[in-house]
């Protein structure tokens, strides 16, 4: 019952203080960014020793090696986070813009006005520069934020939000815009994310298991980013050279991303040129094939996938390969197994790369490009809080703009309606 | 178990058939919806009988006038819903425009395509016209329907299901695009509620009890239309006759709707004037006013507003009036007890007129006009399945856009990732 009240008193506050942000100057939120980074540049020895702490009660609790990697907060990840700050700062305000300004028949102006969401909540696993990232695009955008970070980074997450705090009070803004839940009690997850009336919308970021028990207990919306089961489609008639840059670079430029290649799909007349230079490139790289029975036919040796294969996010270096009539058996292929998060078609024909882009029903489709582009960065927004596997309101690489709303504004001159 | 097997074979056919619906051309959808006019315009015998059924076992049942009322199909009710068709059709269709297209530092070029949804759901009370506006708009932006009318207006509804069903087959188009549930069993809705796999987003229309209950049990994302306690604002040295104007529309032109005034603030230099003004007009149309303690000092016999009556959307004769210090203390009020639907400013200060629509945080914010605009038609949308008090996704009236969603295109010439 404590927690419960403990939480209902952040949320209470991020209310409060989440007005304020939103009324708030650009100039005043860039000024706390930059403050914060000033404030995080001066408290590095009491980081150091808030993540010394952490790291010894991770170390005495048996975590475990890539656990307490995550965990750590070395100074080259405390410059990345400070250069992370300047850059936010640096970033066009979202808010206050306004769109479609139109006079309507009654005489009346309408148009729509981007505002912030209100109060997110974000909940996240051992890496405590999460607490900077995600904080600074929420104020930003013009957000109050509550923080409940993994209770193996709380030493380090508290003095993190020490800094932020600084900076708040800098720029004259509320302390309360960035609070970070202070006890490593489960119970205050479930009380965060069936808050409505203090919080707008939950923001998991870890594993698929973590988003899927949040989303399903969550009475607050959620902006889910679930698993990346990305697949290349090598048309018939497609570059080969191109085809194969493509296909190398979707699965090993890295292995662990949300937006690595998965599964890579070979039209039949292109199998028998195709398939025997990619075995030999994968090879080369040490990853894996599983493969249909044309597959490997081609390719002897190939492993057989199985069902389960086509569903997979191996997150590693293994690819399911499958041979496929045509376009439609492609689209059917990936329509039926895909994650709906990214994929790709290499192709020469017009015709069949519009209706790639029109059928594929994924938050990123693309032409003759690697899955590996599906990024925030790479598309150009400037920062990213996830990629939503969402259809509403947030579909792909997340930034600024997804962690804002718009609302109706209308200008008469004392219209009434008849 | 056997309505659930029922809904999962609905919801499998949907999915499938809102594939075809998103590919299809916008000539197809849109000669399904002149051909289901058609279809229902030659069926009005049966519609007759059907509707007749309905009223019969409402009758039995004993449903109160208002529900058998909201039931009935009346021609010129039959007629509505056959221009309502025919508008639907001659709007421009949203899906597959794009927009902000960029070339980025990699080469690539990104952009946004807007997408249907997919499959959605609509849950709503008695009136049969529903089925067709709903199942109209859904499909004119791509998307399959599963509708779960009330169990009084069964007959009623499948008899337009099937006259929807000749459209589309018609045009070419799956008959499982639009479907209607043909069970009276409550199950149904917890089915239907609960079946993300199939459904995309669900769609209540009706009272406010009905809508709790669904947000509460979904496990599919939810388009929420909440009440509307809405707010008009008298500004000091706002123009008199403009602020009695907007005042008395905003309450008296219709009761029983969302956007209709239910709560009055004026300032305090303005009260002395303004007040009597208003409660004679407001005496005139059998307004009862209930005041807080300073509206009560100008206007004896005004009742004394309790707590309870700011939160109230009496969608009656009653009117709220608070006399306020100032703007502050104005949008204090607002943001405190408001619904976030729609509230409305009458003023001539400019300064005053922009932090009202900047730091009002309601769907639709208006200067110097009646909050009886807040409607999906007076904005230009052509049509409206629902004002929505959400933040996400999408916020006051909800058109066509509303029901879809947008996706990311990359087109490459064929780079890859570094």
């Amino acid at each position: 019952m404590e927690v419960e009240q403990y939480m209902v008193e952040l949320g209470r506050k991020a209310r409060a203080a989440s007005r304020e942000v939103a009324a708030s100057a650009t100039s005043a939120r860039n000024a706390a960014l930059l403050a914060a980074r000033d404030a995080l540049d001066s408290a590095r020895a009491e980081l150091a020793a808030a993540n010394t702490t952490d790291l010894e009660r991770g170390a005495a609790n048996g975590l475990d090696a890539p656990l307490m990697d995550r965990l750590e907060l070395t100074p080259a990840r405390i410059d990345t986070m400070l250069e992370g700050l300047t850059q936010v700062a640096t970033l066009p305000d979202p808010v206050g813009s306004i769109t479609d300004m139109n006079t309507m028949p009654s005489g009346i102006q309408v148009g729509r006005m981007r505002v912030p969401l209100g109060v997110i909540g974000i909940i996240y696993e051992s890496r405590p520069n999460v607490t900077v990232e995600a904080a600074s695009l929420c104020l930003k955008s013009g957000n109050a934020t509550i923080l409940r970070g993994g209770s193996e980074a709380l030493e380090s997450n508290m003095a993190i939000a020490r800094c932020l705090t600084m900076g708040l009070e800098h720029a004259g803004l509320p302390a309360a815009a960035v609070q970070v839940v202070a006890t490593r009690d489960r119970a205050a997850v479930g009380q965060l994310i069936t808050m409505p009336q203090y919080v707008d919308v939950i923001v998991p970021r870890g594993g698929k298991g973590l988003i899927e028990r949040i989303s399903n207990d969550a009475k607050v919306p959620v902006i889910k980013h679930l698993d990346g089961t990305c697949h290349v489609y090598i048309d018939d008639g497609a570059d080969e050279n191109m085809a194969e840059a493509i296909a190398v670079n979707a699965k090993t430029q890295r292995y662990g991303t949300c937006n690595t290649m998965e599964t890579l799909l070979v039209h039949a007349d292109m199998a028998s040129v195709m398939l025997p230079r990619l075995g030999e490139a994968y090879g080369a790289a040490g990853v894996e094939l599983r493969g249909c029975k044309r597959t490997m036919a081609i390719l002897p040796g190939v492993t057989a996938a199985s069902e389960d294969d086509w569903y997979q996010e191996y997150l590693g270096p293994i690819l399911a390969v499958r041979v496929v009539e045509d376009l439609e058996q492609a689209m059917d292929h990936i329509n039926t197994y895909s994650s709906q998060h990214t994929e790709s078609i290499v192709t020469r024909d017009h015709g069949r790369a519009m209706r790639f882009l029109r059928e594929v029903d994924s938050s990123s489709v693309m032409v003759n490009a690697s899955t590996r582009f599906a990024d925030g960065f790479e598309y150009g927004l400037g920062a990213e809080i996830g990629i939503s596997t969402d259809k509403l309101h947030a579909r792909g690489p997340v930034g600024l703009e997804g962690l804002t709303s718009v609302k109706y504004i209308v200008l008469g001159e004392g219209q009434v309606r008849n």
